[in-house]
């Protein structure tokens, strides 16, 4: 986890001025691996200094290498140069943008790694969590051309899918009934309005249940598609998704049910729980060890306490028990700006880096670590072309 | 709904200083059929103005009959009279000393109507919402003595078995899987440290859930016990319940999965939420007209919002819609300070009252309601002793 | 305040759609003198029904008559009319739009009462809470042509000079030092971000502090300006406002010190706030009675507790005690979306209508309070043209 | 500022389990002077560990160290030891009990350093934040006996006086009108009620005002008192405070006018404050530097984002403009559970430890700061006895 001698990657932050892009920023400050060298925004902001140009949000001040650097345009040509030299992007770009700006660039060869949901279904773009399921990023390997969209899930989905691996690998999931509370800092800004949230709850966030709904079941799918080609095939689970947005800055929390093929002991359920730490993301500088903690106090996880465990990246769980509908159900919590957004696609770009998947980057940790993405899910390599 | 020209019934409140007690003589600061004519609060209170002794927190001043009156002590010789001069007693004791008390109470021969929990299971105490099982309240017809305990669900209770008591007795449900995001106000004061739930949510209330899945299958079940004695049989139904505090004042929100007997498309599931009207409810004075607001919003209801329809007394549903797990969810909020507990219980009242379920208390509605109670449930009235 | 059986005065809400649009509609609905026949809105909304047009964020729905108009664009032919038909106008617009297009209905020939701040300190235009300056509507007697603008001050201005008025009156106010405490309400929709005011305070709101000071002084003015003219000479006052955002909904608090030329009593100063009550408002069917309520807790007022207040339109005042650095100081509390906006302006209105200054409207409470307005203030009427 | 390879001192914390208690042990856990090897707590908790004792408030996990740690009566015999062992005690009790409890650890030997309100107006008690007035602690110098009580003040003078100082050197102060906007957390657990809080502001804090009001002449006061003894002669400063609780989680904002003898420019007083660096507390530990930072934004300071500057132990100032009533007016922010309340108590026992006043203690810094708090404030050093 200490940086490496070698040169820092160069890498660029598309949406540079949200909420989300700001996280970029204030996790790629100090990063090992990476050096912010562009940041994009809106037509508003283009050709101003990044630190006039942001609303910064976040505690402190903006982080004093990004604050002088110039925002551009979205747009192939980032920096003037030709691509090769900023390899990585990390997009923060908002739905409404992120379809075509994203495929424009990884048509120019760049590896972007989004959190925007434009392209999460699309059937060349892999959905990950590195813990869960890294080894889908495979199907990006032998890919033609140099360049690639990987993408990061829903900030509800990714805690959910964190808590559901290692219960489905042991036990085996059949149906998840899921009410979410989550936290406002997941719209961005202006978001949601504080006369619409002090002293209230709103009940529905767009789309965002069919969301969780069907990316939790590609996320938990096999490599391998249907055919035998290089897609994924969904998980046969049923999922049921509830959102509520309430007055809480930062942490998303889940109280799930599911029904489980194999019957599972609260402390059977905690202890597979306890037990996830899969060898492909050991060595990654953004990882949390362990990315899953079990609490025992009867009224944990709360967001105000849990959702800085493991520097916002850990999801934590309480409230294991047994379920007179279904079979077991808990309490989850994750931090749904880091873990759930810009923290969580920096650890799809550590793993993807690491697994030597970025053309023209060398792993800082060696190729094993490719072969561990396939061997942590049980799987064979398939060629590199 | 207008006040009678009659002498308006004498009545006490118990614990009357807490949150509950405030909103008990707040709703009965204008009521058509009740006066309040004492109050009883703890030692530290006893003997002060009423208006001096409570640290009132809501809107406007203290009620000024109620400021008047001296807080006497919880004991059976309210006002130093025999008891007959003030039949009906409201209990907003907290459950720590309503057990003990409201029974020596009864044995005195008054008739309590309570919110607190201590005496809800009990075979021979009615657990009672009037437009849900009314007919329950026939338990106490004929009972031994004059003096009777009546209570009121659990705030989060009511809500729920409003809601499904219309598409119980269309469908048939068969299983619930209920999560709420409650009010802090359903903790009283000191209640919840602001210090706790500020940008937060505790996802744990102690004794809560228990309480709406043994509470849920009482209400809704039937009159007459197992061996065709004077018992209710509880509703054979699976519940899971899970119960989160937030930010939010008043109001509780609550995300409702049901399994249905019988199929119900979402049209067909708010039709007969919008038409329930139990004819034993129509007439009384707290009774909201109707009992069930259904709305078509998809960001609908929000406690700040909602929590106000029918003066707080009405419950609110909305985003009926498939469920990919059970069969139908919906959301729904009711207010928990009103319908949820002083309103809640006023309610109750008002409908033994019109029962002449209270001895020395001649209805003021007619007899006719009594017999509603049961037909209004399709059961036959069984007689008086 | 009983309706009157001659028939409700036709107006038009400018802005409907917006916050203090909505507070309008919400006031308007069931108002003695006026009925609501037209609303405008942006471009977006023009031509739909003002319920589909409008994100309703008060509780309840929306008022059933309102729901039912056409939005229309805000321009000189409202309804297609030539104006008569419509004589007053109440203006929500925002203060981007407000300049232009209320001078472009005045002079069409609509009395416009406008909530925004566009014109608060033109010569011509009074800026009037009728409780404490309502003389100053007589500058639009014998005015040329009918049309005509009245304005309501800033939210946090109308609580203060209300409480300064009989201070000023009795004591003389050289100096004031004021710090607020204000709602999000006051800022709209979106206004100001959740993500900005959960567990925040945002100290500094664009522009008010300014408005505080230059319309205080404009306010407890002199009608009768330098020359002689029908100006406003501004009380010599020296003025010090700082204005804090605070997540509270609704409801301004104010932290004030004053610097008197005669020494006062904390006694004597709460005589004087209490005794208020002003001939020319007496009858108005929104005015509150009395417009001042003192409150004696140490720990009062409270925006939650006490901005209900005749109903929203009156402002209470605690803590009055010495100050050790200017000589009197109290909390003050208004709600800024009912006294501070549409309640205020509809205030004012009621005012101008009273007092015959509406051409084409005859006074439903005759034309004796139109003298009354100069009497108040110990000055004599001018002719009418 | 990093840990001396010397053994670290012991201490001990009184009144362990409340919310400043928690924060002593927080900030204790890897101090590089100190280590905790005491905890007290009230009856309920004697006897039992630390970490089962406690209901943990703080983000995290309690200090492992500390969790092990049983709880102690608050009484002279801690650790079963003569007092030589622990020399150095931190007191989080509450102001209920901590006067007399305080004066009897003295008598018995210990240094306490107590947060408490208890003795700070005591002469013999300096009353002390470090970068302000350290010379204060001087009067602890030679005292007869081994024992001492150092003081912290309240959590909203710290803040204040800090930015006041540099102020008052430079341009004299005459008058202070102070407006707080206070957290919750200052008043601990159970606190404020989350039913009290939300949705609202308190306008009163009990004896908050009166303490900023003496406590702020005191530390402004100069040392030698008024015959010449070693007391503290007040500076004569008229000070106007008014206090407000808001729905704010930590961090105080202060809206601040000052009268001052000087004219100051704001540039001008900005540049005073951003110079405040006394030499006597430059290297302690918990320190921050500089400690005061000026912000520029027209929007700052904002509890939210700036409470953390300086690990919380920075005060924020921005806003500073000219006062139409005073002379100079400005906002400051204070992090109040740590600046103002465990961390500042810390920052004087490390002053107080570094200048050589806690007997059979070595300075880790040496023996040169003992005389840098006198020339710091200009004043020569007495002999100690």
């Amino acid at each position: 986890m200490s940086p490496t001698p070698r040169p820092r990657i160069p890498v660029g932050v598309l949406g540079a001025t949200g909420t989300v892009g700001q996280r970029f920023l204030s996790l790629l400050a100090d990063h090992p691996w990476f050096r912010v060298v562009a940041v994009t925004g809106s037509d508003r902001t283009v050709g101003k200094r990044y630190g006039e140009a942001v609303q910064w949000i976040l505690p402190g001040d903006v982080p004093a290498e990004a604050a002088a650097l110039t925002v551009l345009p979205t747009a192939p040509d980032l920096a003037g140069a030709d691509g090769k030299e900023i390899p990585l992007l990390f997009s923060a770009l908002g739905s409404d943008v992120a379809g075509p700006a994203e495929a424009e660039l990884r048509d120019a060869g760049y590896f972007v790694v989004s959190n925007a949901g434009s392209h999460r279904m699309d059937h060349d773009v892999p959905l990950v969590v590195p813990e869960v399921n890294g080894d889908h990023l495979e199907i990006l390997r032998g890919r033609k051309g140099r360049g690639a969209i990987a993408t990061n899930p829903n900030c509800s989905t990714i805690g959910l899918v964190l808590a559901l691996r290692p219960l489905h690998d042991r036990f085996g999931i059949e149906a998840v009934n899921v009410v979410t509370l989550q936290a406002v800092s997941g719209a961005g800004l202006p978001g949601v309005a504080s006369l619409q949230i002090l002293d209230n709850v709103i009940p529905y966030i767009p789309s965002e249940e069919e969301k969780i709904e069907s990316e939790t079941c590609r996320i938990l799918g096999r490599l391998g598609g249907a055919g035998g080609g290089p897609g994924i095939e969904p998980a046969p689970i049923a999922i049921s998704a509830q959102c509520n947005r309430v007055p809480v800055l930062d942490g998303h929390t889940e109280c799930v049910s599911v029904r489980l093929r194999d019957s599972a002991a609260p402390a059977q359920a905690a202890a597979a729980l306890r037990e996830l730490d899969p060898p492909g993301t050991r060595d990654l500088p953004s990882a949390p060890r362990p990315p899953i903690v079990v609490v025992e106090a009867a009224d944990r996880p709360q967001p105000r306490l849990d959702r800085g465990r493991g520097r916002g990246m850990a999801v934590t769980v309480g409230r294991i028990r047994p379920c007179p509908v279904l079979d077991l159900r808990f309490v989850l919590l994750s931090h749904n700006t880091l873990r759930g957004a810009a923290g969580g696609a920096l650890l799809v770009a550590e793993q993807a880096v690491a697994a030597g998947l970025v053309e023209g980057v060398v792993s800082p940790v060696g190729q094993a670590v490719g072969g561990q993405l396939l061997q942590a899910r049980g799987l064979k390599p398939r060629k590199s072309s």
